[in-house]
């Protein structure tokens, strides 16, 4: 019940343990071909999408590096660990980074970016997470691509979290890239990343002087167009994809969202009746952290939840290691996983202060769920 | 029966099949904990060793990123397709690279490294294949080694097609660097790259200057020594590898290695008996270079064995392509497989041109083949 990677479907598992078979086959390439045509649909865009072998944080790298030119001034918007992480993998590329670092728990504000990008006109890329899965925030990207549309700068979007998991239209919104990951709403395990620019972002990939190769998405698109991926494909991996992509298309992106709308909503209910408050002020669909009571420590809770209950929940990380739990709601999470894990919640609370966790609020919680999921 | 990926054996798929586990529990750090103890040996080294989620490629751009500096000079030995990528990759990163190009089929030969050295004592890194996958060329990483361990040049070894499958013991030839892939002798699908770096080499990173995160080798370092991964793990590929280091313990890496030796004799002993010759004058144990005899379109001859017979080769790559076929001899491959494969080769020759590839022929093949098998 973590927000990544998720549980994964059977029929995927199946997939993932079929015969291997060479991924420069005629087979293979039908594959690859389907996969590719169906891909940017989940992005809403009409420009390609491409898929490279690593974690979503190789993705976060094929985004900056293809964009960015030594010295460039980049806008980096904080709402946690992993913008704080793109932020430093910036530096590292060579970027003049202006960070705007929101209070834990809190989005980044429309307003807060107007004015960033009012004070100095030469920012270059602006970057944020979708889903900030560190604190559970969602930023309000649609109207963060609004005005920085206005400006020569490009939006790059961590969707991580995100893609698929709720609407995030690319094109539509006039967001200039986004980067998902296979082991998130894809209900795959971690080893693929997923990544799209609009054509604005296309002309500045022509341009830009960052050193690439392994992620050098030019060379990616040629051996796309020639129906191969540049480099070995993960056979397995990209066939489990494609099933994937074809449930996505059979049950319509927009089931598979509201599931998760359901399962963040039966969570938040669940944890006000057990007094648990949500530490994000901006919740994302994708992730709930729920802020641990004074009183308990919240890596015991993580931990006994896992070895009494045999539910692997997620903590905070960092400075909010003990303080926050966070749930997830994206991949194969039926009905009652997600009771148990209120149930598990509450009879860990309950054994850590039985004075507050009352065997009633237990049941209450429980019941608060049940009646969400419906 | 590719140079890779390579078949997997069945227990392989079967732990690619359990359900999924988060990367940040205690039970997978104690699966990677083993892992990470017992790469090193696959290596023959006493210095750590890392896995990246990403392809062979991946790895080769780690081992460059993390030692180059900008402006370099860097001597780039090419005996393929393989090579001539690499110092692509080196310029990407702004190094300074002289190539020596031998003839196709031929292996880098020590003299001409030593004279490339002696000629220029700039060059501070020496790129190698072990194997080049592409023409089956072995090249002597051992005299190689020798000659650059003089020079203040660090030797970096593209050990995709080689590492584990033949020995090339890291510390005491004195090599700086050796790069693997999942899905050669290791039996994984395509999805994870191994990397190990020597103490010399250790001190080339401190103070490289190319840009780097998320193949930082420095990163990944502590992290792993915080026993987690620096960016999220693939845990059924992981463990499965677990899996696959325990058989090597087990069985020995010695008997894996005269396996993969056995499997190359029995195939040129089989082609020599129907009058293929090695495209390759240096061949690898690994994978074997057949040239395509005259009058026979090695395309339609790959093609047709994949088709009729169901057994996919390799042709060859670029300017190779339709000259010569490769079979490879890595993974979970089986004297039956390694029969089938012959039998068809032969059949799939006599139906395209019967008056030269005689029944006869075929037969002394196959005989060939299974008497080396033994």
């Amino acid at each position: 019940m973590t927000p990544g990677p998720v549980p994964v479907p059977q029929k995927v598992l199946e997939i993932l343990s079929e015969p291997m078979e060479h991924h420069r086959t005629p087979e293979f390439q039908a594959v690859l071909k389907r996969v590719l045509t169906k891909l940017p649909s989940v992005f809403g865009t009409s420009q390609p999408a491409f898929i490279h072998t690593s974690t979503g944080s190789g993705g976060l790298e094929s985004a900056l590096v293809n964009v960015l030119s030594p010295g460039d001034e980049v806008l980096s918007l904080i709402t946690g660990k992993f913008g704080d992480r793109w932020a430093k993998m910036a530096e590292a590329y060579g970027a003049k980074v202006t960070r705007v670092v929101t209070e834990p728990g809190r989005a980044v504000t429309v307003e807060q970016v107007s004015a960033a990008l009012q004070k100095n006109s030469n920012f270059k890329i602006v970057l944020c997470q979708a889903c900030e899965t560190s604190s559970a925030v969602l930023n309000p990207i649609k109207e963060i691509a609004a005005v920085t549309r206005k400006t020569q700068a490009l939006l790059l979007v961590d969707g991580i979290t995100a893609l698929g998991a709720f609407p995030m239209p690319m094109d539509e919104w006039g967001i200039d890239c986004v980067v998902g990951g296979s082991q998130k709403a894809f209900m795959l395990p971690t080893g693929l990343s997923f990544i799209s620019f609009s054509a604005r972002a296309w002309e500045r990939i022509e341009t830009a002087k960052c050193p690439r190769f392994y992620f050098d998405i030019r060379k990616e698109r040629k051996a796309n167009q020639g129906g191969e991926t540049l480099f070995s494909a993960s056979v397995p991996m990209i066939k489990a994809l494609e099933y994937v992509l074809s449930e996505i298309e059979k049950n319509g992106i927009e089931s598979i969202q509201a599931r998760v709308q359901k399962l963040a909503q039966a969570t938040h209910l669940a944890g006000k009746e057990l007094g648990l408050e949500s530490f994000s002020k901006n919740p994302s669909p994708t992730v709930t952290a729920l802020t641990v009571p004074d009183g308990i420590d919240g890596v015991k809770l993580r931990n006994e939840m896992e070895n009494v209950h045999k539910v692997v929940i997620m903590g905070g990380q960092d400075e909010l290691k003990g303080k926050i739990i966070r749930i997830g709601h994206m991949g194969a999470i039926e009905n009652k996983d997600m009771l148990v894990t209120i149930q598990a919640l509450g009879e860990t609370l309950k054994r850590m202060k039985p004075e507050t966790f009352t065997q009633d609020r237990i049941d209450r919680a429980v019941a608060a769920c049940k009646k969400a999921l419906g």
